[in-house]
């Protein structure tokens, strides 16, 4: 792991529970990842002020995927992990946005190059945490920098904002 | 408008760029609300702490609406009230949830009563300044405290979060 990836940044996420999603990964025919009953985890890494402790990407990863935020068959909370299921992770610069009058600024983004490392870092250990958990859940990851389009489908209040 | 609907809240949102949603009304047939290009506004009114002032809900309206947060013909940051085009005003409960342990927690929501009349009352403050400037936009609302079902296709980096 690059020294000091894990300071200076934090993950801010927004979950949303869907019945199915799509990402388009390129622009090339069939270029999409599909997921179907799950989450799509949208996700930005922010910078922090000083003295902010690093970023526990292993932390806010189980913690994501044990966050009861479904429902199981007999009504009770449950997580991903719980239900099985599949998680896309997309990448949204976007969530770092702050208005500036009417015109939101982004320099609260990391840098580029840096946000790729944690976000490959990120999914790595998405992997990692399900196959610890003993569970079939399959992580997609989006391009880093690419255009996202999405389409999801949802069912539910289901939007939940987190931030690590 | 009734006293004392403006103290005590915030207005939570998650503003989606879309190129087509449709959001479920009721669950009979043909019981949906569909937008063209335009943004989705997940909304969540939450409790604040005693001496936050009161939601001020035309300035979030206008805010919302000026926010350049799509881009124009020639590329430059533009406004829906700029570009014209739909809202799509979605209730959305889940988004004042709070992890404690691994369960989110959902007491920072305000009462569903008060939540309905500040919805309802923001409804109709987003249409009265899109009509006050002048712009062809439709505002779509959802069914408060219903169960949520949608669907969306977007396309860019598109998710913006935004507190008032």
């Amino acid at each position: 792991m690059e020294d000091g990836l894990h300071e200076g940044a934090s993950l801010r996420v927004v979950v949303q529970r869907i019945r199915r999603a799509r990402l388009m990964l390129s622009e090339e025919k069939d270029g999409w990842a599909e997921v179907d009953r799950g989450l799509v985890y949208l996700v930005c890494f922010v910078r922090t002020t000083a003295g902010t402790p690093p970023l526990d990407l292993r932390r806010a990863a189980k913690s994501l995927l044990m966050a009861k935020i479904d429902t199981n068959a007999e009504g009770r909370p449950a997580s991903v992990l719980d239900m099985g299921g599949d998680v896309l992770v997309v990448p949204q610069a976007s969530l770092s946005g702050k208005l500036k009058g009417n015109t939101p600024q982004y320099h609260a983004q990391v840098a580029k190059e840096k946000g790729l490392d944690l976000y490959t870092a990120f999914i790595t250990i998405l992997n990692e945490e399900a196959v610890a958990a003993g569970k079939v859940i399959t992580i997609k990851a989006g391009v880093y920098g690419n255009r996202q389009a999405l389409s999801t489908e949802s069912d539910g209040p289901y939007t939940h904002m987190f931030e690590f």
